[in-house]
């Protein structure tokens, strides 16, 4: 019981009532999911499924959103890799705890790119102009300027704008060269927030789902978290675009748009905390800890 | 090949050369294993057997350094539940992804406490001063002053100091009320800082070896991650203090001071990367994600 109390308290926030002697806050707090059941339709966006990948594993499948309004190029070349089968057969290769859990092939293997590009100039960043960025007030440690654009976290400055590398986010792995990467080796974020690699390496998307089956890969015990034998890696299934499969295949997911009241809402109650729980409301809140729900269309 | 380059590229700095045009940064810059190479054995600090815990699993050895400087009481306490043997034959029960793993025992179990306390007053922060704490310069989002104590990260202000909840810090599980955890229930942080259960959950120290033993645990399906059935939990074996066992089965590890040169030196170069693979050194760095190393005894 008082396992199950600390877990509530540490994630549930239910219905509050106010610290004391504030007027204004004396309504009970509603909790996200009760914030999230209010939400109007409008409010949520359907992942369009040319830009949703559907990852198979032998555990389970990962769904992977694009974000075509930061690395155009990428999204285009992993479509086509995509469409041509190459991840299926192909591996996870590495799980460095921390950090990050990586997939891809092995250097010299043959497997056909299909329409795909074999190198990629960098989407590091793009112009601020032109995104519609739902600004957070609080500081950060690496940008000027943090929030949310089309459900994916970002940071920015100088009239610069690029996707932030918080848990889940999505890169394309590169080599020495800034153009050295395709695509067709990727990696997820399973530890705190490499933000560094911010604008050093460019991410293509997130995990809307099962990145419990990536975050639990045994750690790699070879440098960086490379497995150091065959047996340790797992097999990738498939990997397919969305828009491959017949409709009735789909998961039709939705995310919550990131320029609406709902998430307005949603971000001011993880910032400031009224659940009873809580007995310092913090009052703060990091891009990379702020909820980006995702939900199965109604 | 690429693989490994990228994989080498993302966290191993190699010698570098300095970025065109500066004439103060053109010695090769060392990586942070040869930092630690050349570091004097003064700037190492062995970790005291009374506060070190061995927590042995089936698949290996956790070890944890308590902080009796932020939470005395609760590391008294937690040092009466090893001797005690409290923890033999408990469980893993929760695992929630990009939060926490949990262990403690059910409510009702009869377990003996032996010399511990069934609960404490809280330990959420302490007086800023006689803590010699090293700062951190970039900005935080959660607090004005970021920095480390005795190899600890810690966050402060108004005069007050307390441990943050970075990846592998150790906290003590609580119910509704602030004197309701003894330590008996403990939680490692496994994803994201949760930075907002700072002040709120008495910390009592980090994990220094086998935090992936933890980290891989398969996620609960139950709701805030805890497990459904018993066949999901994993039982301990035991967990014993340090200073309990003859010194012949010790495991003698040291941290590298936090006041030392050698750790600002590190930390600077984990802030700027100078690398040849980072195209942007970032020039800062949050509290969460410089590195705090271990080793064993030379």
């Amino acid at each position: 019981m008082r396992l199950q109390a600390l877990a509530a308290a540490l994630l549930v926030a239910a219905c509050a009532s106010a610290p004391a002697g504030s007027e204004a806050q004396k309504a009970p707090v509603p909790s996200m999911g009760e914030i999230l059941e209010q939400s109007p339709a409008s409010d949520w966006r359907a992942v369009d499924p040319e830009n949703m990948i559907y990852m198979d594993l032998p555990t389970g499948r990962v769904i992977i959103e694009l974000a075509p309004e930061y690395a155009p190029n990428h999204t285009v070349n992993i479509r086509a890799l995509a469409r041509a089968h190459y991840w299926d057969g192909a591996a996870i290769v590495r799980s460095q705890d921390n950090y990050v859990v990586q997939w891809g092939r092995d250097e010299g293997d043959t497997t056909s790119y299909g329409e795909a590009q074999r190198s990629l100039q960098p989407e590091f960043d793009r112009p601020r102009s032109g995104v519609n960025v739902t600004r957070l007030q609080d500081p950060d440690s690496y940008a000027r300027e943090v929030g949310f654009a089309n459900g994916f976290p970002v940071a920015g400055q100088n009239g610069r704008t690029w996707l932030a590398h918080c848990y889940g986010m999505v890169g394309a792995g590169r080599g020495d060269t800034a153009d050295s990467g395709s695509g067709a080796e990727l990696y997820v974020v399973i530890g705190q927030a490499p933000r560094h690699l911010d604008r050093n390496v460019t991410l293509v998307g997130r995990v809307l789902q099962g990145i419990e089956l990536l975050s639990v890969m045994p750690r790699g015990t070879g440098p960086l978290g490379f497995y150091e034998t065959p047996e340790e890696r797992t097999i990738i299934r498939s990997v397919r675009l969305a828009s491959e499969l017949p409709e009735s295949e789909r998961v039709n997911l939705q995310t919550l748009r990131t320029d609406s009241a709902t998430f307005r809402t949603l971000t001011e109650s993880r910032r400031t905390r009224r659940d009873p729980w809580f007995l310092e409301p913090t009052g703060r809140i990091n891009v990379c800890n702020v909820p980006l729900p995702v939900r199965v269309a109604p």
